[in-house]
Parts: structure tokens; C-alpha cells; sequence
């Protein structure tokens, strides 16, 4: 199955449009988990369990794990494969670099961890890109317009007449339209010219919640013309909801509460004529 | 002591403008050792011990790392430990995340794994860069030209007159003057632009070799006013330059024959009036 089958198939069973980030930080762990790398894949274990019903993605942050240092690919490795089946997974790597190296990532993510999805940076170009298409139904998110405040200095730079990050966005649509981007919620006036762009495809949008993007106008503006296809990510305001014993509930119910301001967004601009 | 003093150190010592880059492919091992993760590390440490007296720095890539799965971490980390003290290790890991993360990575890198300098890319801005300045004695070398075909695609398009390549050059510049870029050699008339711009910066400069970039060139145009600061780097020519149990010496000559190529051609654009 392709990556946009399965994301809509999961987006469906569960009426949602939630991609929940998995951004564990050992410092952060509820009280009752051992602050080690077994209490950090527990604590993932449960976040998943408690959010599935209302997630139709995961997006662990390589970062977050690569800070366990030698326990690193043994968690990740563990959390991703505790996702269940049918739920999308996108690694966020945001890696980038030339093809015969862009090779061995690829192998890495989809072969060896089995992710379905990974995020790139596009400053080297397409052929630091192409090598992730060569595994049958995965795909990538290609950083676009991302949710940091230097976003700026880099994306918005005007490259004949139009700024990079809609190069960018023309970059994908004219080599792979379905590929996915990543779309940052921070600014959401920004979305919607990358989605008259690139119609097809899938936008990741971090940066709602701790980061102060704005939900309902990026869902407004980030959804195919059929609706869906905005995946809003929330991480911290998942995983921390509660440091408490009940931090598993606690994250279920942000998720919930997600989904459904999403899913009002999402039917208050469709209902308009 | 701080990276450049070091780079500049050990450039002294060894009389050495090379840089050794350590990209271990298990399929491509010499036949005398075993295809697995502790061949690579065999290999890497035979060939650290060979042409160390000849490198000015290394540069593991994570990629080819990371293809170990579970020994990755292992892996890079004996690896790294074996350069000798006096010698640099630049982390050839092309990381660019937001603020937050960027912190995770830099602690990571420089206090778990505890190399000199990371390259990173500069697609999202300042603030995904910045966090790596807060360990003294560290540095990064921010992509600014990369020696890929694509390259072009998106470090050449025109910002306000200027390729993005340029704004990038000018961007480090204007925040940290003794950062390092990477500048390919497949590329030297751009090098000596980007000099121009940088005069202070460490050069780190792949693509020589299997990839056709022009050493002369790039040292030439590259160097420093007063001569060095153009890491000319070598990866497959120097660790595959032998299949047989004779490897290690083979691997030794070719960087021996490197660094005086390097130093033929700086001499040479020296002597010029």
C-alpha cells in the first residue's frame, strides 16, 4: 500500500487529521518512570497506546533519541515498531545530503527501522531527495516553510521575485507531487500559497501549540480541496500534559480534545459556500 | 583550546592541509576482515592509525554509521576516541532543526560523543545554529556550496542578485566570522567567492576525487590569505585504495600522496607575486 493510502486509511478509521510527535526528553518524564532509556521507551509505549484512537500518524524526532546515545536505535527501534500497523510513521531526520549517502540513509529509515516516511531538508537539491522514492509506498516531507523564528533568513530570501520556500514547494510538485512538506503552522498565510502550489500533497504542520501556531487557519488552509490531508503535529502538548501517574490519560485526552478542534476547523470551512 | 587553534595545530605538526573522511561501507571492507560491525571498526581504526600522520582532521560521516543499526552508536564512538588527541574531528552529520532540538543534537555530538565540529545545514535559519556555539572550543561548518549536481537547484538560485550560496556565506559572516563552511571542489571558481566573503573561515572542501573536484584550485582559491585553511578532504580514494591486507599502508601512501599534492599546490600559488 503507499504511503497516502495508508495515512488516509488511518485519517479515516479514526476521524482524524492528528499526527502526535514523539519528542521524549528523559528530564521530562512523569515521576512515577525511571529517568533511563527504559523509562523512556515506557513512556512512549503508553503515550502511543493512549493516543492511537486519535492519531493518524506518529512522528518520532531522531534528535530526542540520538540523546540516549548507545541505547538510541534500540528505542527508537522499539517505539516505532509498538506503533500499530495501520498508523503512519514519519521519522523526523531532517536529514540531507548527497545521493550515494542519501542511499544508505534511505536503507537505514525503511529497510532497517521500517518508518514510513522521513523529513528532508532540500538544500542540497533533488538528487539528495530522489534515492528515498526507490522503497516502494514510502515517501518524504521535504522541509518547506518551517515553525523557528530564523525561518526567515534562509526561506523567505526572494529568489526571482518569489520567495525560496515556494521554490522549494515548485521544486517538489514538478518531481514528485505527492511527495510530502513540511508547512509550519506558525505562519499560516504562508500554507495556503504552498497548497495552491502543491495540491496533492501531504503537509506536516508542527508548530501549533508550544510554538503559538495558529490550528484552525492552518487546517483551513493546509487541506486538499476534498478536505484532509493537513496533518497537525503536536508533541509537547501530548507527551506533558501530566507529570503524574496519569500522564497516559492525560495525553489521550489533549489528543482527543486535537482531534476534535481540528475536525471543527476542518467542517467550519467546508460548510462555507 | 579552541577548534581553529587546534585545526591550525595539527595542520603545523603534521605539515597537512588533508582532511580523512571515514565512510565505512561493510560490502566494500577489505577481504581480511570480517563483514560486520566490528570489521568497520577494525578497519576505521587501522585506517586512523595509517594516515594520521598525515591528516589535519577526520570527518566520520553518521550516515555510514548509522547503516550498522544497533552498533552505530558503539561504533562511531570507538572510532571517534582512536583519532589521536592533537587531531579534530569534524562530525560530518548535516543536522539543521529548530532551537530546541538543535540543543539536543550539540549535547550529543560534543559532550556524549565528544567531537570538535558538526557541519549543518542552513535551510532553517540562525537559531538552528546558534545552540552549537554553546560549548567552548566547538564550531560547525555550515553547507554553503555542496559538490552534488544538484546542487545548483537551489544554492545557485538568485536572492536579490545574489545566488542563495552567497546570502548563506554572508549570513555566517555577519554571526560568527570563525565558523567553517563546506565549499565543494567540484566548484573552485565559487570558492574563491565565498573566500572573498569569509576571509576568516575554516574551508572544509569534499568532492575531490571520486566526486572530480579540482585540488589545485580549490587550495589555491580557498586558502587563507596566509596560506592554509582549505581542508581538502578525501574519503573513498584514501579508504578503498587497497582491497587486500595491505589496506592500511595503501590508504596510508595515497593521503601521504594527497597532502603533498596540497602542499605542491599551495606552495605554488604562494610563490605568485
Amino acid at each position: 500500500m503507499d504511503f497516502l493510502a495508508k495515512l488516509k486509511a488511518a485519517a479515516r478509521t479514526r476521524d482524524s487529521w492528528l499526527c502526535v510527535g514523539l519528542d521524549p526528553i528523559v528530564e521530562r518524564l512523569p515521576d512515577c518512570l525511571p529517568r533511563s532509556s527504559a523509562g523512556v521507551t515506557t513512556f512512549c509505549h503508553r503515550i502511543i497506546e493512549s493516543t492511537a484512537p486519535h492519531a493518524c500518524a506518529f512522528k518520532p524526532n531522531v534528535a530526542f533519541f540520538e540523546a540516549l546515545g548507545r541505547d538510541a536505535f534500540f528505542v527508537l527501534e522499539d517505539v516505532v515498531s509498538s506503533v500499530p500497523e495501520d498508523i503512519p510513521v514519519i521519522l523526523d531526520a531532517k536529514r540531507g545530503d548527497i545521493g550515494s549517502t542519501a542511499h544508505l540513509y534511505a536503507r537505514s529509515y525503511f529497510e532497517k527501522l521500517g518508518v514510513d516516511a522521513v523529513t528532508l531538508s532540500p538544500y542540497l537539491g533533488w538528487d539528495a531527495i530522489e534515492p528515498f522514492f526507490s522503497y516502494p509506498g514510502k515517501t518524504v516531507f521535504v522541509l518547506c516553510l518551517t515553525s523557528n523564528a530564523s525561518a526567515a533568513e534562509i526561506q523567505m530570501l526572494l529568489c526571482g521575485g518569489e520567495p525560496l520556500y515556494v521554490r522549494v514547494a515548485r521544486l517538489v510538485q514538478s518531481r514528485n507531487p505527492s511527495a510530502g512538506l513540511v508547512v509550519g503552522g506558525t505562519r499560516p498565510e504562508q500554507i495556503g500559497v504552498i497548497r495552491e502550489i502543491c495540491p496533492e500533497s501531504p503537509f506536516l504542520i508542527p508548530g501549533i501549540g508550544a510554538q503559538g501556531g495558529d490550528l484552525e487557519q492552518s487546517v483551513r488552509l493546509g487541506s486538499w480541496k476534498t478536505g484532509g490531508g493537513a496533518l497537525i503535529n503536536a508533541s509537547r502538548a501530548i507527551l506533558y500534559a501530566s507529570k503524574g501517574g496519569d500522564f497516559a490519560e492525560a495525553a489521550g485526552s489533549v489528543a482527543a480534545g486535537l482531534r476534535a478542534e481540528i475536525a471543527r476547523a476542518a467542517s467550519a470551512f467546508q460548510r462555507r459556500p
